[in-house]
């Protein structure tokens, strides 16, 4: 068990500035995100694009961003469980709170800090018979490790990036790889479309344009599917793998049966201390909502802060908070 | 006449950062400071000091933070009077309104914002018998230009860094100068505290501890001050100028009489977009209020984001506003 004083869900921009207004009122915290690495939307989708209204920064990667956000909390040693995604919470005798994953891992904190920005992402499902039944038995919905798919069959669907990204890579090492879509020009980089045309007509992989997957079949393990044109032709294409790359879409998940007061997937929360109907649990960031509220970061800023001076009454519950400028007091490591 | 669609008072680091908020929705700015700088309180106050708290700066000097805000806003063009204090609000027929500071200047615009901070500094005045009557005629509560008291005899009275400060600067210039202070230890800084008491052994200075001017007297212009001991003695001191270096304090000045609702010497808004109980005036940063507020750097940034969204039907009655990030949207220069 893993103890603290502030569980933060979520370490994107607004998670990662909370450990640091949370450092200056001495209060810890741990932070679990499901993804593999720090900076939500900002290193998972758009790393590498500027910013332009983070006050100060005339312009600043997102990803540099994290880097200072990360370097900024560093004299408070905040401690992370990545690639864990939060699924319940349990209130003990005196309040205080354990929050699990669905990995097992178990947190007991004082407070709870939702910055869980726009939830979870999980990947868009289409909606093909028995693709439920074959999940994790031939059919998935990223690639997590292509070694798996050397020397396989494999059918992907889709027309953004990571379908024309993943049919190339995969053309080098798959023994045979198809590529479905339900239009004949893709959504994805112009030059990588043209790639995957090109690997086409010299017959490196299968493309079937305008047609999209009705049903897969198989025996235990996927062994088939069903390709239905627009033309209403059908064909049978037998394959080993069968990956649906549709994106990934935000989901508030488990959070949501947490008895917090929720509007349009948002958390609603005070703009006092950003505290929720529930005792204890803060949310900061995108994931909150509030009249008046803006999905930026600059706004999850201002709200870690007034938040943390209210999360410190449950932390160190005997004493007065007395309000100090950085400039003055300076940071204080521990 | 000036013409804008937001008029800005105070060009801290709240004004400055709403400069660019507004022109991200291509709304222009003139602002007006009683300052001869820009900055507010960090460029008046500790331009040299670091700040830990700026989001996404580990440390960042208050200069540096103004100068990096005037870069973000630079693409919008603001428009500056500087040196002058807004003093008056008129509003049109069309409920536009115009700003007048005490220079005469005048500005036409859609929306007042004000992000005057702690108010316009003023002089700590002591209270001492006829000094009103000298003000300007030798009296005074800063030193402007210290070439004026070459060569004359100048009393200086605090017990804080610009008294001493002065006082050291001074002996090297003025004919004859005396420091009075009503205790025998001094707020300032230890090393210039020496300095003085060193000058003071070698006679190149007259200090006058544990004391404090009574009165003030002359002809139409200082003469002579009367310096009473807390051993109640008495001395005349013969003196062409004295200054009185109690420091400065913040006063919200005439705004107070714009009919706004009033809270502790700050300007009540809600937490929607920021607006006062006028409409089309806004309050942002230091000098407003509203429950859970922190007189913090970071929240003025959130406060000024949010009340341009308001602001914005003002300028531009005929549109509807769609939100934007600026990392899709960019930056469009006007
Ligand atoms: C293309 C694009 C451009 C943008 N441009 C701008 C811009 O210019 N300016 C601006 O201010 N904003 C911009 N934004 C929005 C900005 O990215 C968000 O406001 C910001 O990321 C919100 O930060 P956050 O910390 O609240 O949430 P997020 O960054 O979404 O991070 C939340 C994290 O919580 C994790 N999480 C959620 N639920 C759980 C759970 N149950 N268990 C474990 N982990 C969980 C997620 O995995 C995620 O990592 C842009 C967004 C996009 C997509
Ligand atoms: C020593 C010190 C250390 C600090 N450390 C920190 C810190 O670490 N972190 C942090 O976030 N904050 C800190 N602060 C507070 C921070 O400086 C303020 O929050 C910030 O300056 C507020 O910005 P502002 O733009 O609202 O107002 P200000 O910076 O006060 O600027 C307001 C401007 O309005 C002008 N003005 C007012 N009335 C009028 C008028 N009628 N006509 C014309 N002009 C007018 C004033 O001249 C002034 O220039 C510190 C403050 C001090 C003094």
């Amino acid at each position: 068990m893993i103890t603290t004083d502030i569980c933060i869900i979520g370490a994107g921009p607004v998670g990662l500035f909370a450990v640091f207004e949370a450092g200056l009122l001495k209060m810890r915290c741990h932070l679990i995100d499901a993804l593999p690495q720090v900076g939500g939307q900002l290193s998972e989708i758009y790393p590498q694009k500027p910013i332009y209204d983070i006050p100060g920064f005339p312009d600043v990667k997102a990803q540099e961003l994290v880097d200072n956000l990360m370097a900024q909390a560093a004299p408070f040693h905040p401690t992370f469980t990545l690639g864990e995604r939060v699924e319940a919470l349990d209130r003990q005798e005196d309040e205080s709170l354990i929050v699990r994953t669905n990995e097992g891992t178990q947190v007991h904190c004082q407070v709870v800090v939702i910055a869980g920005g726009l939830g979870c992402f999980e990947p868009r499902k289409p909606e093909i018979e028995g693709l439920a039944d074959f999940e994790g038995k031939g059919v998935g919905y990223m690639v997590r490790n292509p070694e798996l798919l050397r020397d396989q069959r494999v059918v992907l669907a889709g027309g953004g990036d990571s379908a024309l990204d993943w049919t190339i890579y995969l053309a080098n090492i798959a023994k045979e790889v198809t590529l479905v879509h339900r239009s004949d020009s893709f959504r994805g980089a112009p030059d990588s479309a043209e790639k995957v045309f090109e690997l086409a007509k010299n017959n490196k992989i299968n493309l079937l344009l305008n047609a999209s997957i009705s049903s897969v079949s198989g025996n235990g393990r996927l062994k088939e599917l069903t390709v239905v044109g627009k033309d209403k032709s059908r064909i049978q294409v037998p394959t080993d793998h069968f990956i649906a790359l549709f994106g990934l879409t935000p989901k508030l998940g488990p959070i949501a049966d947490w008895n917090l007061a929720i509007d349009k997937s948002a958390i609603s929360v005070n703009t006092f201390d950003y505290s929720t109907n529930v005792e204890r649990i803060y949310a900061i960031g995108d994931i909150n909502t509030y009249p008046g509220k803006l999905k930026l970061i600059l706004c999850g800023f201002h709200e870690a802060a007034l938040m943390c001076q209210s999360a410190f009454k449950y932390v160190y519950p005997q004493q007065k908070l007395s309000f100090k400028y950085t400039t003055v007091n300076g940071v204080h490591a521990f």
